[in-house]
């Protein structure tokens, strides 16, 4: 195992040829050239190492070592290849690589499998060509939904069968997901800073965040800066900064996993010696736990308005995205741990606070996550990246997992 | 005078043809051909009521009266007759027509003034076309810096120097100012809903408030919304809300005349689902009493500064504005009191949130002001209006005033 990382280091630079972009990152959208480069050069790395190399309808790719006793019985590991624009090369991609070198490590020092062993490279999951997320996995699952895709378009117009079709892949001839798999396990990087901060190599990942997210929209009055005293203003300002300032407090008194965001915050008419008579702003919140997170948005709700009813002032709160936590398999994360420690792996236990294929996965079949660190947390920037000693240990740790998934009884 | 509510509304019908845009407003901006016509047009009807009307270099118009006995002290009157981009038609315009309909009253009534009464209608004050405020009142008052307005051009790249000239003005040969003028009294919309909300048809303002404008730009840390904690964030929306609520809820204490406006708010990177790394906003902060517009600004940055090195936020705290507050002459002030009281008129003494040419003539001549009220408070917005029974009176009080000074001894 000391040459994995010289092959981490190797592979990875070798899959983000595809894709690179001129300002350092990397830009490889579903059905692009660049995508379908990728997507073929890993069929082809597949079958170098003496994997059954095969791709789906729609463009997903599998590299399958058949179990000797339990051949269909899956084990699958892997992630999206698609990227976000201007992306770094560790999300998404890193998963496939990781996924790919434990299951060559595992098949060159243990031979065959009991389980079938498989990688997956899922064609889509950003959502950043298309408005659309997912496609990988929710194609393999059975939960595509091709009348939603039929008439979508990029923003140069193209449509998306006519660019699925021109990389010769179409819908699936009927919708069926896969039964085979038992278990779906996903490296990715954790695209946050805990681990990192709080000196972590690896994450077990238990839940994926539900999350909520608002578009509100106040409306006072705009009034002249000099000539209107406190008393009479209707100000969406001090409106929105009430209801920011408390709620946020509010939430880091409740704590860890909640969190609270307003990230995009547009008063009218913007210009310093006018009182913003409307206020844009929205909320994104999310909790691993389906009531908490119901409940700490619905009393936020009652609170703005509240604070604009005493204000004056004109509340419209638009709820447009409303997704549930997803668990991942309890059993399964207590194997994980329990193989982390018998290894003597240093990991935390924690939640996903940003989506992944993993989510689709779960409902449907024993999954699992788990994480290595960001540095200083970023990630969809060419920035991202992850210490390959910190990747070295996800790798090894994946591969203990998928042994003891796949080669014990 | 029974026929003043007429004249009211057909000289400023009049008035308002000069610079009448296609969107329903007024735009008459320095030494364009609008402004020219305007200026010119007042020469002409100035003439026409008996006066003498003249002219200074830079194109302030003059309407004079010359008294009896004192024809060396000038009772001045009057505003400014440039407009903001797409403005209303009484801002500035109706503190001329005005003057010029209780001048042209006063003489008819009671003949020659024993001081000289004048009309002023005043080159620039808006500060619309090019960046210079004021610079009507000032050349009257020899606190024009001709250096600082030789270099500056419009946003078509005109210069200030060369659109003077072609409208046939220049700077004056000698900056000296006129020391004839024993008083100035301006007419002027409220440009705020004091008035109306309180039912009052008049204000006599004791003082104009003195200004400071912020700008602060705050540096944290942009952070993934969903797999940052709340304990590991450097969000500056929430230091913003923090700061604007506990200071707009001081502000509320303090009370009138000081006023709080955050008026612009920029975060960024302004998205849905990122910590905001950045924000930018400004502070507009107004009292009558410069001790006191210090000290509630001087605490407000401490303020700032603990609640950002709180939470690790770095904050950089720009004054760009401060501009004392401008006492009214006590005397004039009560001279007109006294003069309202005596015809019943009901009137408000208050301040001015907004600045005026007054503020100009305050520190060199006994000047007061009065104001009129205005619908919803707006100003600086074709929907600018006040009733014209509420102008009559203004004009009526305004004469009654001027009688005062240039009729008794």
């Amino acid at each position: 195992m000391d040459t994995i990382y010289q092959e981490i280091e190797s592979t990875s630079e070798w899959l983000s040829k595809f894709g690179a972009d001129c300002e350092g990152g990397i830009t490889r959208l579903l059905y692009s050239n660049e995508w379908l480069e990728a997507q073929h050069a890993l069929l082809e790395k597949f079958k170098l190492a003496q994997m059954r190399a095969y791709t789906d309808e729609i463009g997903n790719v599998f590299g399958q070592v058949k179990g000797s006793f339990y051949p269909d019985e899956v084990i699958m590991s892997g992630s999206h290849v698609d990227s976000v624009v201007n992306g770094g090369n560790l999300d998404g991609q890193f998963g496939i690589v990781a996924a790919y070198l434990a299951i060559k490590y595992l098949q060159d020092t243990y031979g065959q499998p009991l389980r079938t062993l498989e990688v997956v490279s899922l064609a889509e999951e950003e959502g950043s060509r298309f408005p659309t997320v997912f496609w990988g996995s929710k194609n393999i699952l059975g939960l595509a939904d091709n009348d939603a895709v039929s008439d979508i378009v990029d923003k140069d117009g193209i449509k998306f069968v006519d660019a699925m079709r021109q990389c010769n892949f179409d819908f699936k001839a009927k919708q069926q997901g896969r039964n085979d798999i038992k278990a779906f396990v996903e490296l990715h990087i954790e695209q946050g800073a805990v681990l990192e901060i709080e000196k972590y190599p690896l994450g077990v990942v238990s839940s994926i965040v539900g999350q909520r997210r608002y578009t509100v929209t106040l409306k006072g009055e705009a009034n002249h800066a000099g000539t209107t005293p406190m008393g009479y203003r209707k100000d969406t300002m001090y409106a929105f900064s009430k209801i920011c300032h408390e709620s946020i407090e509010k939430a880091q008194k409740v704590g860890d996993p909640l969190v609270l965001t307003y990230g995009k915050v547009t008063p009218k008419p913007n210009t310093v010696n006018v009182v913003p008579g409307e206020t844009e702003f929205t909320i994104d919140c999310r909790h691993t736990d389906r009531k908490q997170l119901v409940d700490f948005t619905e009393e936020l709700e009652q609170d703005i308005n509240r604070i604009c009813q005493e204000m004056g002032i004109e509340a419209n709160i638009d709820l447009w995205m409303d997704e549930d936590p997803i668990p991942m398999d309890a059993e399964l994360v207590d194997m994980i741990c329990t193989t982390l420690d018998e290894r003597n792996l240093h990991f935390k236990k924690m939640h996903s606070g940003a989506g992944h294929d993993a989510q689709l996965f779960a409902p449907h079949v024993p999954t699992a996550m788990i994480f290595t660190p960001s540095i200083n947390g970023i990630s969809h920037n060419p920035a991202e990246k992850t210490k390959t000693e910190d990747l070295t240990v996800g790798v090894k740790a994946l591969a203990d997992v998928l042994y003891r998934l796949a080669y014990v009884e």
